[in-house]
């Protein structure tokens, strides 16, 4: 995964970086907004793979580890994250 | 859960039944559009109060079966709850 | 708009006293999720449509008024919903 | 507005940055995903920021033209903006 979403973070930022410089260019506003839309749909694709990644790696280990505590650790934070981006 | 959670669904339903009243009785639009948001804000607390009673009654059950597949199924469910949330 | 508007908001409606249903019945919680989920693109929907109909009539009166208050009004307005909106 | 926005814009690419460098140091999944959802609530106030801007430039521009069509041309562009945000 990190390859694949490094790059992709890498393209965010030179996303970013390009706002900066449309707003220092007086560019038209609804152009700026728009970029902005396109770099939040680019971090939420990050944010879908780096859930998939957790889910396949250490949610599985706790899963494997057969330690309830474990687990509900991981549930727990799963839930609290959700439960922020929705606010 | 499921007694304060169905009062809250039925008061969500009489706002939706307003909502509606104010429609036919040709109130300002921008008054309906935060009525709606106020909708879609009480239903964000509907979820928050079904995904924690899931995490305390489903998940726990299946930490304790101590069944790595029937764990893994509710982390998969959770995980495609919340990317469809995402989109 | 508003027929059209008001039958998706009935079906809205009994979209909800369905969803309290489900909880009385003890429907598992994932099912339940999906269902607030959908509950919540169909307001967004209606939404939709109350925004487009107050672009072409009140905002639209404002424009042929001539008013710039009257004009500086609707647009503070938009601006005030999307900013709760966003939040 | 410019160099304030410029200034928050600077911070998000550096934010986005220290996040590529999260997962090349193979830091916790969790951590990543709300540094994620940080990103994305500062680029929220940005996007506040060049719409009230918005607002009080361009868009007064066309009020104080008394150019329908150019006022028009402003609320459509608003609307379909804030479709594709919450779609």
């Amino acid at each position: 995964m990190a390859k694949e979403t490094i790059d992709r973070l890498r393209r965010i930022e030179g996303q970013v970086r390009g706002i900066a410089g449309m707003i220092e260019d007086g560019r038209y506003c609804i152009d700026v907004l728009h970029q902005l839309s396109a770099v939040k749909a680019a971090l939420r694709r990050v944010e879908s793979e780096v859930l998939k990644n957790h889910a396949a790696t250490c949610v599985e280990d706790a899963v494997r580890s057969g330690d309830p505590e474990a687990q509900r650790e991981k549930v727990a934070e799963l839930i609290d994250l959700f439960e922020k981006q929705r606010r």
